[in-house]
This record gives structure tokens, C-alpha cells and sequence, in this order.
């Protein structure tokens, strides 16, 4: 008897545990997703406040080689979510099973799916976590757990920032705030971002542009959304190479965006990093989720 | 150039890693150890506060089939550390290393040590957790970390519960306080002890005594330290055949020693149970720490 979900009569959704955890339940669940044709994991934390009303969501995207798993156990964030009664949802990075195709590089392929929709070949039957998290996720979550999905921010690490911060600048209706750890901010100018945009999306770089959240701010001359959160760890081995938070916050200068940076001397690309500044950025949602 | 350790002259200890965490340092660290014959791995938090003074000690022995690194990554319990100025130290649950005899028993030799020295061949050369974690763990920290060992606590999960309520019992000058997550209270009378202090103490049942915490307590008629915390959860699946915590709690009332049992209502055995009632743990131990 699931202790989350509102009724267990819709049997896409599959419980694999639950736990009482800060009076409110964290569930792993699973179901076979259309957007990515194979089975997707995701995890749940449902706050005690929920018992009486439906509570405002917060997604959190995953960096390159996690799961579901990795913010759930480490990054500390369900005490605070308790206190405020916000629900967190934790999706996957990718598809996954034996009939996704894969690649030995360990930043592409399964753990890497770049929270996009592909267009190429083979990857574009599976490898679509953009319609996955953004369509598919939030009307499973909507039949089955008791959530007010006109409340929903998003926000994320590495490939998961570059995730929130794209999705939310695609759709700023639908969220109402977002932050991110360490992004990848202008995956177009990074090795990273270059690698799996032209094997997902294909060798037109202007299809490139609808997921880099650099170009999108620029394009849609984007200002005036609440402020944007940043948390980049000064000894995070990826910055200087990989994450380059300065390209994003010219773009953000120049369309009069609001962005809070903040540079934190000593931390790396961690979730010790993560669970240390994770109370800021809860609250930094909260308040715009009306709580 | 670690950021922890007052000096590294100290050959005898390695770095494995170290991130900055709340303010402090959390590091992964390695020895040869010469109680357990192998090489030992531990966590060790330092908050900000030890730049100034050495700081009070906290010990967190884990349960059976887990490292140093289950604590470390999944109980939360550096924000409040770092709050209050506390170090918190989490040692591996047994020897390892391929020298080191195992068994196909998830729940004995490897990740299964019991802190206990052991008496009997071939588990005696290495199975000495119990002055692995009373003796030269201590004397290794005091050379090498900025703290104040006259200032120790002790606290644990399970098998680790076990571990710090009989280390305690038997050392109540060593240690300021004890706690513990879902102990193992009376392993004497529950199918985990009997297995285990059978092969690694031999059948001679009054050598077992030494390290079941109910037959310590009554032995020695123990009474008047401080008050012991232990949080139980109800929805705890060995809860009735394992754990047994009633046991304890008649033996504290025959002794008169003061005794905290909370019956969490609904928490199991995870590490979602543990991080919801972390910070009244470390705030129990800070009290009696001076801090």
C-alpha cells in the first residue's frame, strides 16, 4: 500500500520502495515512458503537508552519469522541503535498458541525455528528456500524487542545470523560478555541449541554439523572470573548461536578466558541495512558489 | 596539500579525497593499520571552527554491509556539525583487503566486524575493530587532525548501534555520551549475534557477555551516566527479531540507568529514517561535549 500516491489504480506507475523520511514519504517509482519508449525510474519526496492540501513540486535534473538516485541519498534537501511542504521530484538522466542504443564515452549516451529531444538517428527513438520532464513526468505526476502542478519550479547540477536553466527559459509560463549548481551554461561552446549536440541533434548548429541556455536568452531577448540562482564552486575541477558561468552572465547583462552568481570559494563539483548551499536555493523557490 | 590534516609528515596516513562541505572539510583517508593488519579507510569532518581551537569528537559506527562511505554520503549530518563545531569520524565496519578471510554471509566477516577483537582463528589476525576504533583510530586522529579527544562521543546505526552502546559501556571515561539508530541491543539472543560471536569468539558464551550491551549494563549494574538516546523505528522490518530494543529498556530500568527510547512511528531501517533525526542526535552528544 503505497504511502504517496494518490491511487493505485493506474498501473503504468510501479512502486520499487518508499521510506518515511522527515514525516513526509520518499518513493521510488517506476513506468513505462512513451516520450523515451523504455521504462523510467524517478523518485518522489511527498511532505506531510500534502495530507491536506496538494503541495507545490520542484524537479531536480541529475549531472552526466547519475540517476535517480544520486540526489535522492546525498544531496540533503528533504529537511528542508519538510519544513516548507514542497514535493521534490528526481527524474533519471536518460533512457535506459537493453535496447537503448549506448556509447563508451561516459558523457553521452545512458547518464547523458542532455534533457533534449534528439533528431538523429539511432538516438531519437529513446533520447527525449526534454518532452520526457517537461510533458510525459508532470501529467503522470498529476494523476497519481497530490501535487499542484500551477506550482513547479526546476532547477539542477551540470548537465541538470543546463537542463532547469533550459527547459525554464523554453517555457517560463510553466515554472515559476529555477536555479542551478555548477551549470553547463553554453553547452554550444564546450566540449561537452558540442559532442552530444551534434550527434543528438545533427550537424545544423542552429537547431543547436533551442538548448543552450546562453543562445535561448539572447534569442528571445529574455528579461524580466524572477531572479536566476547560481551556485559555482571555485575548485570545481569543470569550471574554467566545461561550465564558464561568465558567458551566461554577459547574456544576462546584456538582456537585463536577472542572475544572482555566487562564486563559493573552495567547493567542487560535489553533492558535499550541493548539500551545503541546498537550503538557499529550497528557499529561494519557496518563495516563489507562493509558500 | 590537504586542508584537514595538520601536517602531513605523518606517512603513515594518505588523503583519498577531500571537499569543502558547510564551511569545513570532509576527507576520505587511508592507513595501515596495525590492530586490524590491513589497510583502513575512514571519513573524518572538520568544521571551521577547528582553525581557531580543536574541536570535540563525534564517532559514527555504520551497520552491516556498509563502508565509511554510507554515512558520509547519505545521513546529513555535517550541516548541524558544522553549526555546532563538531568533527564527526565514520571508520569501515570491518577489516578488508584480499588477505583478509570472508564469508558468503552478507551478514558476517567482510562489513560485518561487530567491533569486536576476535579470539578465534583464521578471524582473530584481522577482525579487531574494537581496538581498531577505542585505541588506534584515536591516537592516529590526535597526531594528525586539529581535535580535542578529551572531548569524544560515540554514536552508530545497527550493527554500528551495538558498536557504540558496548564501546561506551565498556569505556564510560573515554567517551561524553552515547546514541544510537535501530540497535542491535542484545545480540546474545538475536540470530545476527549468535553467529557471529559464535565463529569469531568461540563457543564459550560468557566471552560473549563483553560485548552485548544489555549484559554489560547489568554486569557491572551500571547506572547514573548520562541519558542514552536511541531512536526506533516502527515500520523497522528486523524491529522484532532483531533488534529487540525492550531488552535494553528492562535492563536500564533494573539498573536505574537513564534511557531515551523513541518509537519513530512509521521510519525503517534506511538512511532516510537516519537523516530525519540526525540533528537530534548530534545536538544530544553536544550537549554533554560542551559545546
Amino acid at each position: 500500500m503505497s504511502q504517496a500516491i494518490k491511487s493505485i489504480e493506474d498501473s503504468t506507475l510501479s512502486v520499487i520502495n518508499e521510506h518515511k523520511c522527515f514525516g513526509g514519504t520518499l518513493g521510488y517509482y517506476k513506468h513505462a515512458a512513451d516520450t523515451t519508449n523504455c521504462d523510467m525510474q524517478f523518485t518522489v519526496f511527498i511532505p506531510e503537508q500534502a495530507k491536506t492540501a496538494p503541495v507545490p513540486v520542484l524537479y531536480y535534473l541529475s549531472g552526466l552519469t547519475c540517476t535517480e538516485d544520486n540526489f535522492t541519498t546525498k544531496a540533503g534537501a528533504y529537511r528542508m522541503a519538510a519544513e516548507l511542504g514542497i514535493a521534490i521530484i528526481a527524474p533519471d538522466t536518460s533512457p535506459r535498458g537493453d535496447d537503448v542504443p549506448d556509447d563508451d564515452f561516459w558523457d553521452f549516451g545512458k547518464g547523458a541525455g542532455f534533457y533534449l529531444d534528439a533528431t538523429q538517428e539511432p538516438w531519437s527513438t529513446h533520447y527525449n528528456m526534454y518532452s520526457y520532464v517537461t510533458k510525459e513526468l508532470p501529467a503522470l505526476l498529476q494523476d497519481n500524487f497530490p501535487l499542484d502542478l500551477n506550482r513547479q519550479s526546476i532547477f539542477g547540477h551540470s548537465m541538470g542545470g543546463h537542463g532547469a536553466l533550459t527547459i525554464y527559459l523554453k517555457n517560463p509560463s510553466l515554472y515559476k523560478s529555477v536555479s542551478a549548481f555548477s551549470p553547463i551554461v553554453a553547452p554550444m561552446q564546450v566540449d561537452w555541449g558540442q559532442k552530444a549536440f551534434g550527434r543528438y541533434l545533427g550537424d545544423d548548429q542552429n537547431s543547436w541554439k533551442d538548448y543552450d541556455a546562453t543562445e535561448l536568452l539572447r534569442r528571445k531577448n529574455i528579461s524580466g523572470l524572477p531572479t536566476i540562482l547560481i551556485d559555482q564552486g571555485t575548485a570545481d575541477t569543470f569550471l574554467e573548461n566545461y561550465l564558464k558561468p561568465e558567458l551566461f552572465t554577459a547574456a544576462c547583462q546584456e538582456t537585463g536578466q536577472d542572475l544572482t552568481l555566487r562564486m563559493q570559494d573552495g567547493y567542487d563539483h560535489s553533492y558535499f558541495f550541493i548539500q551545503s548551499f541546498i537550503e538557499d536555493h529550497i528557499k529561494h523557490h519557496a518563495k516563489y512558489l507562493g509558500v
